[in-house]
């Protein structure tokens, strides 16, 4: 499959929006990923915005940038507490500087301005944080999915399949140029 | 009573936290303060965190910063709906260029930058939008309440009382210099 071998780290913080979290994993398993659960603490239970649980597979701590393909920030509520996660901002930071493949939807970008990885970058998101990513430094654009190099960004769950599908076609095409 | 006459407008929106509304709204009333809820419909409800529903009093669009001692943004989840209603921003900015008082809490200064009123103003808020503040020209301070000029803001749930009663004290202290 398309994806044979990569790792995608799906950020878990309380009151995610489900289909942000379960569109994407399902899509990305089915396109032959590993997805991995990255949370606050390893195993414990999280909750989403419909009731979805979920069990995180591993400890932001312990999660390290060169381990994944991917990072993929999802929306709802979950990144306004992923923001304050100081390892959880640390992995998006150092995923981001390697040049490695973030992935934010609705409001995930937020987690972005935490980051400081914005500067001169073009993206968008829900429009409540637009005005925050523009302060950021980012240059916003109402778009279903926009890519910017190894950033790429959505606005709401009605973008959720294009958005994975982008993901999945540049992990590919990364893995593509690598092998 | 302290406050008999004065008019307070409470913003309201989905996803508002029960405790940071219906405090404040008690304490102004047992001041003698006529509270009103102000949201996108009058005659709506709209649904806390923990389940409270309120009845909005007045629709923003009705609402003009001329008829009001002070707005009062909540927290929760509300304000991030509450910077997404022209009308809604519109009051905050209003209120704050006439130089009358706004008190804003947990996320309630989120709002304030879409109003594009945070410059070089000294502030506390959630911590979780502590950077978006700072990238707004606001200067973030960690306090339980903090009063600049006519902006009062506090963190969170546990400062609610404290929060209150500055604002009590600063309508209080308006009226009787107009008086």
């Amino acid at each position: 499959m398309t994806l044979s071998g990569a790792r995608i780290a799906l950020l878990i913080e309380e009151m995610f929006e489900d289909g942000l979290v379960l569109t994407p994993r399902q899509l990305l398993m089915d396109a032959g990923a590993q997805v991995v659960y990255v949370a606050p603490l390893v195993g414990r239970g999280y909750r989403g915005l419909s009731g979805t649980i979920v069990t995180a597979d591993m400890a932001a701590g312990a999660a390290r940038a060169e381990a994944f393909d991917a990072v993929v920030i999802p929306g709802g509520y979950a990144p306004d507490r992923i923001r304050l996660r100081h390892a959880m901002v640390d992995l998006v930071r150092d995923t981001m500087a390697a040049g490695k493949l973030v992935a934010a939807i609705d409001h995930g970008p937020s987690v972005l301005i935490n980051a400081n990885a914005l500067r001169d970058r073009t993206l968008t998101c829900w429009p409540s944080i637009a005005v925050d990513v523009k302060n950021a430094g980012g240059r916003y654009m109402d778009r279903q999915v926009h890519e910017d190099g190894n950033l790429i960004t959505s606005r709401k769950i009605d973008d959720v399949v294009p958005f994975t599908e982008a993901l999945i076609r540049q992990v590919a095409a990364r893995r593509a140029a690598m092998a």
